[in-house]
């Protein structure tokens, strides 16, 4: 995320009517939650469609790395399909790395939404390829569950091209300040699992987004330790938390999650806060645009993200 | 851990009557745990002492970066204390990385033995410093409970100087040969939370013991995926897994970890196997010697893992 990388290729805007494409680069589905995020991606105006293989399992993956990685690709090419929106994370995308032909992704940039183990695709797409992607609702988690998809943000990520700003709310702001970067990030645990490898992510120039699911304090911890022990807070401009569901200890030790992040942030001397919902959250999942210039502002326990560019195409 | 690092310092051997230096350079410790663990010290035949301050708490540290870093150094420098036991470990060994004093510790290499997230000083001492440590039972762990420590292992490991087998038991041999390497190691997580970072490990040649605690078999797959993208497995010798204490799925997937397992490194070339019990184990604690010759024997089910050489000198 150099940059030199500030101008990335922005896909298409997502138009009422449009056909989306569901894919499952990573762990195996079940075909009710399919059916459930199909029904109300309809009802939200697209036309949902998939490969019947997406429902194939092989141990905990939907189906071989290469079922997974030809699907992908095929979503990509296909005139038909407006915009990709993942079935689910869990794990396995990791294994797409190596198998997708990153020419044919390139030369057809897409909208491209997921969370989660999904992480390594966005990172590597947004970072290695250059095109904007989007950590937001998946189909057969977030769109098959009644208000598991923040609706505003969601237009505004995929369709709108003036400068809005994310939701947030129960925020806490551990370091007061303002800041202009590259929106870039996901999930903590994913983000970590690039490190060391050829597909590790570039934060210079970043406000980094961070979220997780049922880490312990102490494993948040070990994971912000290891990316500052990387350098990867050397240049981020600012950091924000997501909704960190679950990641709390199960008795009360006298310290909050936020005591232990501000130890390892609080100290860079940029904006750091928690309280953007996207990803792994309780309901009302945000669509975030990853690549496109954001401002971050923490002032007084108040937090603004404006997007400040547009993240697609019309 | 490349070819130039085969001939490592050794420490002085440790005989009945020494004194054992206890150390918390992790989480903290509950002053029962420590007692019960001077206890059978002392019943085994060594004279243990620890610095008050090895009770201190700051969140889930066992005091403060710096009391650990300081309290480290010291009993490596003190001319009385002959080997340095840990009391636990829980979390924080990385923040020692950049506290401690390596030339004090390089220049007064000693008995240091520890397991779970002391691989991180394991490592960091045998790889980047030169010296034999040791992967074994913990004061207020392992030697505070009834069976805890395989006394053998610690014996030969920690006091002889001929070859000797480490025991096994309830092996899966996965992938059958024969090799020769230097054994190194530890915690797959704490192992993968130092890719990336300056602190990385070197697996060039060696035998490599990989254990875990509480990892889900997919959690088991991605950290040996990141190693495996990071070229950890490129060139290493062997490798033998702990006895993966509770890294089961809770309910039946029709595979079994070894399944896991083997589909990331059964390919490699290089013999494969489970069952030697050091680190996270349900009892009998095993000693082995990182940074010496080991030779890896993996034939119809049975594993013998020769240790070469001997890991101190008398």
């Amino acid at each position: 995320m150099s940059s030199s990388k500030l101008q990335l290729v922005k896909p298409p805007a997502l138009r009422a009517g449009d056909t989306v494409g569901i894919v499952a680069p990573a762990s195996n589905i079940k075909r009710a939650d399919l059916d459930a995020g199909c029904d109300a991606l309809r009802q939200a105006g697209y036309k949902p469609c998939y490969f019947d293989s997406i429902l194939d399992q092989d141990l905990y993956f939907a189906g071989s790395a290469d079922r997974r990685a030809r699907e992908l690709e095929e979503m990509f090419v296909r005139q038909d399909i407006r915009a990709i929106i993942c079935a689910r994370g869990g794990y396995g995308a990791n294994y797409l790395l190596r198998e997708l032909d990153l020419e044919k992704i390139r030369t057809h940039p897409k909208i491209f939404v997921g969370y989660s183990d999904i992480t390594t695709l966005l990172t590597h797409f947004t970072g290695a390829d250059g095109f904007v992607t989007f950590h937001g609702p998946m189909a057969a988690k977030d769109w098959a569950h009644e208000n598991g998809v923040e609706l505003e943000s969601w237009q505004a990520a995929l369709s709108q091209t003036t400068p809005w700003d994310v939701p947030a709310e129960a925020i806490v702001g551990l370091v007061e300040g303002e800041a202009e970067g590259v929106l870039y990030g996901g999930c903590l645990s994913i983000l970590v699992a690039s490190l060391g490898t050829p597909y590790e992510i570039d934060t210079t120039g970043t406000i980094l987004f961070l979220e997780d699911l049922g880490a312990k304090p102490y494993q948040i911890d070990r994971m912000l330790m290891q990316l500052k022990l990387a350098g990867k807070f050397d240049a981020v401009r600012g950091i924000v938390f997501g909704e960190m569901l679950d990641c709390v200890q199960t008795t009360n030790q006298g310290y909050t999650l936020p005591d232990v992040v501000n130890r390892i942030v609080g100290e860079l001397g940029v904006p750091v806060a928690f309280g953007v919902k996207s990803g792994h959250v309780t309901s009302g999942n945000i669509t975030l645009p990853f690549g496109v210039r954001a401002k971050l502002s923490v002032r007084a326990q108040r937090l603004v993200l404006r997007i400040l560019e547009s993240a697609v195409q019309i």
